[in-house]
């Protein structure tokens, strides 16, 4: 109706019908009639069909995405102000806005083609950004040196995740690809997976161990992987999506050193690098425990890491902004993901900006410091908060469990679910927690998804939910999770 | 060597060699010694090789990547206003910009989550941008009405041509799906087929008839086609890219009607629908014609049609926004394809807005009418002119003939390469024409891109070029084609 609303605001010329002045719902009825020209009987068998579709696309499956929206706060200032000035470069003449920023601008700018984000970059991103990323990096782990030839900017991390398993993906029969992922996992992985006919070899997280990976557990799921496919990739997502949990040191030279005996290809989802809240946690990056694993490592390993602008305390996923880091990749292979990105011309500039600004955040003595810092800390003290108020709430509710969120912006209990309702469920044809999170969304107008979207030990049922609205929206929202949860429990007793 | 200046600039934190502070390039080789931990023969042989990568991605081919800038003009102070106030909300109180564009504004913002261009939007794209987008389609084309349900948003033309492009392929041996594309072609198609597993199904562009497009040349092509696959779509650039031609009305029906008869899925690329220069030519839409052949046709040939911000007279191309439109796409093959365009999360919604504003530019009586009117008539003008003055002067040059450009953005000269020359290229392993290009940017420093990049028939050469440097540039830029041309035949007569 919307729609037909503005159609009708817009004036849709000569041959739009004088009747669609009318209300709206008419109106819309009628745009429908105008569309389908005849009855769809006569309609001849159509050339694209479920049945005569791509099977891999078809076989996707992708969980997470719906109305929520994912925006991560408040501190949106700084970048706000260089976005706009280089967006509009008529802006650096404006006495209203603080020094530092329109240097950054004038900085990103100088490297735009025309000196504007509305040019093509080079594929690979723009130079100076690149610069700039491998900078953070080496600052981020401890004077380890990045080159910015290694630094691919990229549409959001999916990009890049998806684009370097396009290349990694070979073979057919007994020799097609094999993709190790975490199971809970994040559902790009198993689409990307599907998409391109790999072969998925799950490894489980231990959810009694607060989803720690267990290194046995990889040597299993690589093991029982080679009777039917080539094993050559691994995935691992560090802090956890949907899962929460941060990696020990321990834990990712146990990791690498195990990628490095099976000769694995490893792919490290780091896009949660800044979002660490228990205090007994740190994030440590793979490049950098790789590096100081030695030569043997640090020369031999391939690795690919990712990190993206819509995470972190800035949490700017619309811009689509996002780096991937290459280490030991082939130098022929270089040229072949140049090749692959030039087809798609080049990431969003704007995105690339935004990745500058995340990456390149202000110094101390710079005007926009102290309000910058200000609002980083309460950012990530907020997020901190929740992340143990979500845990606590949870965990006083009866038949639901939930493991610290160590890191990340999810909560993923764990959840019983009766008999009764399992078997309801599959009258209605629906998973079980899928049917739970239907009737959550019913009953209460809360939204979260099912964990049978991220994969989870068969008969253990969860969902996941972000912990990004406000803390008393959030208390609000766990206080009716709760009374759902007693009253289904109930119900289905 | 910017790099390693780069790291010493922003200071490299405990472990960087402080040595590094010497002359950029001892930093530069140090910088590499370090990366390179051991020497290149203690390397293990590597887990992706151009031998065990994806054959289809090595397979790709992409000829017009490079350094070339492609900036339409200077028509950029209403979309960077907008912009700039969707990106930086504050400046909505400031009284230095006019209010149509804080309208414009407000209303992306509002339809935002979040209110912001930060946030996520829907996959398929904001809906009021699809709105705008859908009455844009129905402005242009008459009235014939436009649905925004039909419209998806994209991250420029060519991510929307690969999304349907990747849901259409299917089948094995003889029953993959075909292609067909004309050549010269865009090579984002030979590309995206080849990354596919998907066969290239080749008609030629008539170059003694002004690169038309004849039905004949289809019909022979998909004859051929059957033999080997199962020849599904067909795809038309139209104004073309690289070869200019702008296809009547006439030629348009029969390609339908061809369609129709051949039950092909039409891909119909109009990306440089602004750009048309021929005084005697028309852009007519694909989607227009199929709805004036009636309803045998306009319920029943498939189609899916793309635009972008990238050309047209705002050539705002770094923000990576464009649209598809489909028609007749079958209820659940939406489906799949918004789940498949889920897994990228969404588009970025700053190449969404810049989208809005392309298709919702301002109307008479709004404040920016008169500027914006001024300047897209001397953006465009100056287009037409340039396109003018390019075939003359091609047209002078013994050795090259040029075909008028219609509409879109390049000329694409057929050039004579004598045969000592192409004895030459041989000896260097190129193609003729690239060894032409090679020596046209070591002797002049101009960049071109060879016809072999795009197909062209066997043993006829040619090369694109874009005409979007300034009049009195492109004057000298043609100036020294003649004369290396020229002093090309004398040297290898």
């Amino acid at each position: 109706m919307q729609r037909a609303a503005a159609l009708v605001r817009r004036g849709c010329g000569p041959r739009t019908p004088s009747s669609w002045g009318r209300s709206q719902s008419s109106a819309a009825a009628e745009a429908s009639a105008v569309l389908k020209v005849r009855p769809e009987r006569s309609r001849r068998e159509r050339i694209l069909t479920l049945e005569s579709m791509n099977p891999q696309v078809k076989a996707v499956e992708y969980a997470v995405r719906g109305p929520i929206v994912l925006k991560a706060g408040e501190i949106e200032l700084e970048l706000q102000r260089v976005m706009a000035l280089c967006t509009y470069p008529n802006l650096l003449d404006s006495p209203s806005f603080p020094e530092d920023a329109k240097k950054r601008a004038r900085r990103i700018l100088q490297a735009c083609g025309g000196n504007s984000l509305g040019s093509y970059s080079a594929s690979q991103g723009v130079n100076c950004i690149r610069e700039d990323v491998a900078a953070y990096i080496t600052r981020r782990d401890g004077g380890v040196p990045a080159d910015p030839d290694n630094i691919y900017l990229t549409t959001g991390a999916s990009d890049g995740i998806s684009t370097i398993l396009k290349i990694l993906v070979s073979g057919g029969g007994k020799s097609r690809t094999g993709v190790m992922i975490p199971i809970p996992q994040y559902p790009l992985y198993s689409a990307v997976i599907s998409e391109l006919d790999a072969i998925q070899v799950n490894y489980y997280l231990d959810e009694e161990n607060c989803w720690a990976l267990n290194v046995n557990e990889l040597r299993r799921a690589v093991q029982e992987a080679k009777d039917h496919c080539d094993p050559k990739v691994l995935c691992i997502i560090n802090p956890g999506n949907p899962t929460g949990q941060v990696q020990s040191r321990k834990c990712i030279e146990d990791v690498i050193h195990f990628a490095w005996e099976e000769k694995l290809f490893l792919l490290a989802d780091e896009v949660y690098q800044d979002n660490v809240y228990s205090p007994d946690c740190r994030f440590h990056s793979f490049k950098k425990v790789l590096y100081e694993m030695g030569p043997e490592y640090s020369s031999n390993v391939e690795l690919a890491s990712f990190h993206s602008t819509s995470k972190g305390y800035m949490g700017e996923c619309g811009y689509r902004g996002g780096y991937m880091e290459v280490i030991n990749l082939h130098p022929e292979i270089k040229g072949q993901l140049v090749k692959l990105l030039s087809v798609r011309l080049c990431p969003p500039v704007s995105g690339q900006a935004a990745m500058d600004i995340v990456v390149n955040p202000p110094v101390a003595g710079e005007e926009s410091f102290e309000q910058f810092s200000r609002e980083k800390e309460s950012v990530l003290g907020n997020l901190a908060k929740k992340a143990k108020l979500t845990e606590d709430l949870f965990n006083q509710v009866p038949g639901i469990h939930c493991n610290p969120l160590q890191g990340a912006m999810y909560a993923f209990p764990r959840i019983f679910i009766p008999a009764k309702a399992v078997e309801a469920a599959q009258a209605h044809q629906m998973a079980p927690d899928m049917f739970y999170c239907m009737k959550l969304l019913e009953e209460t107008g809360i939204c979260v998804v099912p964990g049978s979207g991220f994969g989870q030990r068969e008969g253990t049922y969860h969902f996941r939910m972000t912990i990004l609205p406000p803390v008393e929206k959030l208390k609000t929202v766990l206080q009716k999770v709760k009374d759902f949860h007693i009253n289904f429990l109930e119900k289905y007793a």
